[in-house]
């Protein structure tokens, strides 16, 4: 499996208000790797209407310590203010997506949800976020976009029946190294996943049991099977 | 309610391959903005090792037309490719964050997905995500996260006892314009919400509702009841 699940460097996160124009995210950006640090992600989280107007942005940066970040920024002329906060994923951790029907959606999350407690008992964080939709065109566009999303993890397709673009939106994510589980269901799609279940509480489980660390469950001997 | 839920201009949504540099990021950057566009989001959503080290990064950009990013970022020397893709917002939209114990956060993700799906066939877009946590710490943790994560709208806490420091920090959630709505239960926390609902489906439903713009709920309306 490639990049996304290798061992990553740990970040550091601050929350950055900062003076609303496009050069302030160059200045920031640029006084940051002058220091050393690399930006691995940035989210604008507020923005404030004003003379001038102000935006606060959450970002994580790799490569530089904690005092040093917050002095670094501390010298950028469009900043206002930065903060420490905690990384997401040392809060929201991995996360197991799930998308299809929004009966069988609620099914998969109920599983995944109970599973996720019982490691997050255990120390692991593990996140289940989902989305119900309709529609070939508007669930490939969603199985695509798994790839962009930060600390995704595994995809549950819960549905009756999918195929067509669906299938091959699955084949690319999984070529970038997100596995997928799917319901028994109508559809090429079946062919096309890590694993059928046709149970979906028990799709929930097993989906979280393959992306944690507190689990023995190993996907990768389970390819191909159907339960 | 502040910033956060104004109406913000679109963005173009960019996956760019570049070589993994700390100046990677500060060139491209530089040519965005030297084009007109603001740096609005980026994920770094892969890593391939080699030599050298190659980085995914997913992007959107403000102010400046697709085939202009496109271009612009061909010019970049570090950059090795890129193609166009959906901004997030317009594939997972909105989200309801349910934060709490396993078997109540569930329940809630079962109303709120059900509720979801009805609204997504009319055209929102709305995702309900969710991690079942144990422990004050770990639960204030998460809530004061949910004001860094991109398009978070709403926070359900489910539980059967929450007050402290998750108190506190619903009231600084709420401060930043995410509305906040808890299970009746136990603790603190209930006085310091937006609404407290008794029975996790019905909870779960309203919360989508109260964040949908194909709902005629307003939250607003119902500020301090207990239903």
């Amino acid at each position: 499996m490639p990049g996304r699940r290798a061992s990553i460097p740990a970040t550091v996160a601050v929350r950055v208000e900062h003076v609303d124009t496009p050069q302030a995210i160059v200045s920031i950006v640029e006084h940051v790797a002058a220091a050393g640090g690399t930006l691995r992600s940035l989210t604008t989280v507020r923005r404030v209407p004003g003379d001038p107007p102000l935006a606060e942005l959450e970002v994580e940066i790799e490569g530089i310590d904690e005092p040093i970040l917050l002095e670094t920024l501390a010298a950028v002329p469009e900043v206002r203010g930065s903060g420490l906060t905690r990384a997401l994923d040392r809060v929201f951790g991995k996360r197991v997506i799930v998308v299809g029907g929004g009966a069988q959606v609620a099914q998969v999350a109920l599983g995944a949800v109970s599973e996720a407690d019982r490691h997050n008992l255990r120390g692991e964080r593990i996140s289940v976020d989902t989305i119900p939709l309709v529609g070939e065109a508007n669930i490939a566009a969603a199985v695509r976009a798994v790839a962009d999303l930060p600390r995704a993890r595994l995809l549950v397709l819960a549905g009756s029946i999918m195929g067509g673009d669906i299938t091959r939106a699955a084949q690319e994510l999984r070529e970038v190294g997100i596995p997928v589980i799917a319901l028994n269901m109508v559809g090429s799609i079946t062919d096309a996943v890590d694993l059928v279940v046709s149970d979906p509480v028990q799709a929930g489980t097993m989906a979280v049991m393959a992306v944690a660390d507190t689990a023995t469950f190993d996907l990768a001997r389970q390819r191909g099977r159907r339960y």
